[in-house]
């Protein structure tokens, strides 16, 4: 009934449920390139993520975005609005919080509908 | 499969899937209100977006919110408890982080269920 | 259409909508208890709702965890690891942020599958 992926002891990176996949928060990859590449890494993982689950972006419904620093807000969103395809934007909420490692700069949780999955 | 409302190229204010409606965080409309006007300017932004997917109030599931200085929480608490119809009060978690603009005290993001929608 | 649970003008600790049941940011019951012990204790209240919707931590979808000290990171993780069931970690994201009362260091707020409810 429920579909889990990536699963460890402490978290899965995606979970399904009656047609709607969630994903762990996702960080970049290089932990020392600015927010707008970070995010751009955060969204490949996502891709990624998406396509496990038999999904994709243009089937997201949501994300909570988390920057350590606000006043990057529009350096996130450069990075951001290159890769949400056109029609198909989540809801969203983008706030400022320290993450769990310094070098992290941004932090993307999304939950998308799984196209054909059964009711 | 997904109805989005709204939409530009960086997010929707709401998605609607399988009879729930998600929404965009939602801040005041006055920059220099206090935060009991900002959660009450918020949350009528939220009526209308429920009627937008035809929903209302009674009917929310849950609400993060959060507050750029968390001594407010009980200002909020105000205009929060007052517009919470009787008996139908979702979930919640309210916590303290700086957001997107300065001037915005206060951020609400809500999901809510879509009575008559097809499962 | 919605079940709630425990529900106050301000909020109900559970809603139950199509077979996923959301619950209110959680705390632990000992104020001046450290990182670990209030995240075994809010887990434990997790235990008790989840009970109370027909659920159990086996059903977990995700979670959302705020610390009021990210450096606290490891601690709140020996209780959760702890209390996860092995195979059934749900997703999550961990960020920082100061809580409504000071003496709170972590609030988890988790929703989760309603096994053999109705579609």
């Amino acid at each position: 009934m429920i579909e889990r992926h990536r699963t460890t002891q402490r978290m899965s990176q995606a979970t399904v449920h009656r047609g709607v996949a969630y994903f762990s928060g996702q960080v970049g990859s290089d932990p020392e390139a600015g927010v707008t590449d970070q995010t751009a890494q955060a969204l490949s993982k996502i891709d990624d993520l998406l396509a496990m689950v038999g999904s994709d972006r243009r089937n997201l419904l949501g994300a909570n975005i988390w920057l350590s620093d606000i006043s990057t807000f529009d350096q996130m969103n450069t990075a951001w609005d290159d890769w949400v395809p056109e029609g198909a934007a989540p809801v969203r909420a983008t706030v400022e919080s320290r993450l769990a490692h310094a070098h992290w700069k941004v932090e993307i949780m999304v939950w998308a509908a799984v196209p054909d999955a059964p009711a």
